[in-house]
């Protein structure tokens, strides 16, 4: 089905697109701008009694609504062998309730010239809809409907199982980049789950069974393991009435764990590998570190540290004047791309990386260290007032921008509240980054660009014929206990 | 407690000591060579009206046995987050029963001469004791009173961790060619639990508890889940006798599921590492290559590549009349070391390896280049008559020695049987190893010794200052569902 988009790692292209997600909005400095120009939206944040917390940003521009509904489990929830699930799950939600049969609420929607969408990412699983706002009601019914009345048989799971697997062929088998971008995260995370593909192991995605989904949809979709967050023609007061009368009915779930995943030890060794692949038309040169997140930073007192990493993606990668492009496409002329970046929105740890491909007769060595010279630069020298400035204040600027669109704001005040941030902290980002000093932005260079804690990919062109690979090795079928 | 030795895979030269486990014995040519000299053991091989296998392996030559109880987990059985559990639970194991407590095995043990053991791997778990076989009973009393009769409280419980966690300070964090080998299966093993060390990854241990030992002894621990071993003095018959009157008694374990761990992806990316510790006197290169194991290869129709592995392992790197010694140490004087070794007991797939630490003046990537142009050879022109005939009579011959060792015997056997393999399969090894042809280690060389499938492990001395790592990134503190 391909009207939904899924949030894959899909390396530094998309992440870079991620990272202009990094985020903004609502009240302090940067409001009094957005204000001037939107009319000032007034977060609201409330809890159901059933658990289900509801964010409201009011948007009158237009009589339009985004509804979102985000749950608090993704691919890094899954159990181990079971790679896929969390997004297996997110196609299935498609597959109709006793009340509403496969394909009904797609059919109102686009009926009610709707859009409609879905993703899943390591930490959450979303839904939206984007409807004329006097529908709202309509589409918060069906979707706290199947919150907990999905309807699943082999005849449904069997053949979307077929369609994520040639979802799998498409986006990761087909895509050198994204290929790399996999072995890269699974030698980067040495035991914390984030190293599985959101999409999954293709030979673990071939077992996915209706057993596996609905014991995973069972355990984790409730209204008190999700976030409704609804921006547009609406006041908040009314979309709370509409909540309650919809999925407030809607009972919890039972047993949900507090989000715990197995975490990385020490990060002690330089790892870097090489990805041959006859598609590739221009080689590459990627690193991955891995770094606080947002999360993570807060809750281990790493107080800015985040925010400083922001500023330092920003310098170090983003566009045509930070420090990788210019030194190496413009000024030394070795590289025809390259770039950095930093997504704080992670549960866990998260990962800060550049990216480079070569100008003609540059080999990858001599390109990587041309990147590192340009690290090594910001580690001894720091960066200077100007561009620290310069990056501040687009960041800021770049977030209330954004602040336009209104599917992502509810976007972004969604993936906070699912990577353990809260409207607050979302609310006072602008504050934060204007706080970061070039200090910060070099000590976070020298304390967390150490590569120690990196994995440095390389993608290069396989000259050779294609040659099949020896057959995976199967494991021993159902050894058996006496 | 230092009486028990544990099972790491603490890198080259353990696992080369573990080959030479490889394996013989009983009927077959192999057993008339040996029944000549040891009176030729008849191998009985028993099931229990509870589940538990017993194996028996008759030694009259002195009035001793060895008891070697095997459970069928390992540390590839633990949930994800709780790496070090089964380890963990082997040391418990000697804290008490309601009967017996604390001490009172171990004493009895030593009062009537005896010496006792324990061992995790990946795949299994063992106790054994070695006592005059009159005390055969009693032994068997208590071992069968600690299957599922375990006693634990915080109070013996917590400090027993303080235990583990220093012996993974010895063991490993103090063993810089161990943090190599642990680093490496990290990086070898993109999804399966083999990734994780048996030790455990600290942060993880330090959270076990008892809650934690309890619920996987129960979940584990049972005479459907085990296999009884005892060789020495005792006819199978009484040994039968003595089982069902101990052990027979003992309750089935409810609900064990098949042995299934999560699998690994195709393999795609030679990978490679660098450890840099202050402590290293010697620099070594190593690789690991992901492999068959004898039971993946039977399971997958590969058959005798196994055994053609066993053959190439000793002709590559076993002795100073290897490929690889004679090559980097004896010709080109580049290394001051170098072999290589196969280990095939492995539930899932093994691993197949080299090592080489170079002599003065030799760079790291230079032995490596001349370590891979000895592989490259067996690979392009393969191994000769002499040296194969040389090699598979060596191998049959020391399995024939080993049988001199009743302890040897016994393990031999139990570790088969929780790999994967049978009584029949540990008969027929001799058999199977004279089959192999010098086509066969050719094509296995080919086949599997493919950088695609490996990561290479540097390790160097670290000359800069003893830095101290950034703390480790915790977790977000019991992310709150609502």
């Amino acid at each position: 089905m391909t009207f939904r988009k899924n949030e894959f790692s899909v390396g530094a292209v998309a992440l870079a697109v991620v990272l202009a997600s990094l985020w903004l909005p609502a009240f302090g400095i940067a409001a009094e701008t957005a204000a001037a120009k939107t009319g000032g939206p007034k977060v609201a944040d409330f809890k159901l009694a059933n658990g289900l917390e509801l964010v409201v940003i009011p948007d009158h521009r237009a009589p339009v609504v985004t509804h979102m509904i985000w749950y608090k489990v993704g691919a890094a929830d899954e159990t181990a062998g079971k790679s896929g699930l969390a997004h297996f799950l997110e196609h299935l939600m498609f597959k109709g309730t006793a009340k509403n049969p496969a394909g009904r609420f797609s059919t109102v929607v686009a009926r009610i010239g709707g859009q409609e969408n879905a993703f899943t990412s390591s930490d959450y699983t979303g839904y939206y809809q984007r409807v004329p706002s006097e529908q709202l009601r309509t589409v918060m019914e069906f979707e706290a409907d199947r919150m907990t009345g999905l309807v699943l048989t082999d005849a449904v799971v069997l053949p979307e199982r077929d369609v994520i697997l040639e979802e799998r062929n498409q986006r990761m088998e087909n895509n050198p980049r994204a290929r790399l971008g996999e072995q890269m995260d699974a030698a980067l995370f040495l035991n914390h789950p984030y190293g599985k593909p959101i999409i999954g192991w293709r030979h673990e995605m071939e077992q996915l069974s209706r057993d596996d989904a609905i014991a995973f949809y069972k355990r984790f979709y409730g209204p008190n393991d999700a976030v409704l967050v609804i921006a547009g023609d609406i006041e908040p007061d009314a979309a709370l009435k509409l909540a309650q009368d919809t999925y407030g009915k809607v009972k919890r779930v039972d047993g949900l764990a507090p989000r715990q995943r197995p975490q990385e030890p020490p990060q002690v060794s330089p790892r870097s590998l090489t990805l041959a692949d006859p598609r590739v038309e221009q080689p590459a040169v990627q690193r991955s570190y891995l770094v606080p997140s947002f999360a993570t930073a807060k809750a281990n007192k790493l107080s800015g540290q985040s925010e400083a990493l922001d500023v330092l993606g920003h310098i170090l990668g983003t566009g045509s004047n930070s420090r990788m492009y210019r030194s190496l496409v413009v000024d030394k002329r070795v590289a025809v791309s390259a770039g950095a970046y930093y997504d704080s929105s992670a549960l866990d740890m998260a990962k800060f990386g550049f990216y480079a491909s070569p100008g003609a007769g540059v080999t990858l060595p001599q390109l990587e260290a041309e990147a590192d010279a340009v690290i090594a630069q910001v580690v001894d020298k720091g960066v200077t007032d100007e561009e620290l400035e310069r990056a501040k204040s687009r960041m800021i600027a770049d977030a209330i921008y954004a602040q336009d669109n209104q599917a992502s704001m509810a976007r972004w005040y969604g993936q906070a509240l699912m990577t353990g941030a809260t409207v607050e902290d979302v609310r006072t980002w602008p504050d934060r980054i204007r706080a970061v000093t070039a200090q910060q932005v070099q000590d976070v260079a020298r304390e967390w660009l150490d590569k120690k804690r990196s994995v440095t990919g390389y993608l290069i062109k396989d000259t050779t014929a294609p040659v099949q690979q020896p057959a995976g090795i199967q494991p021993v079928k159902a050894e058996k206990r006496s």
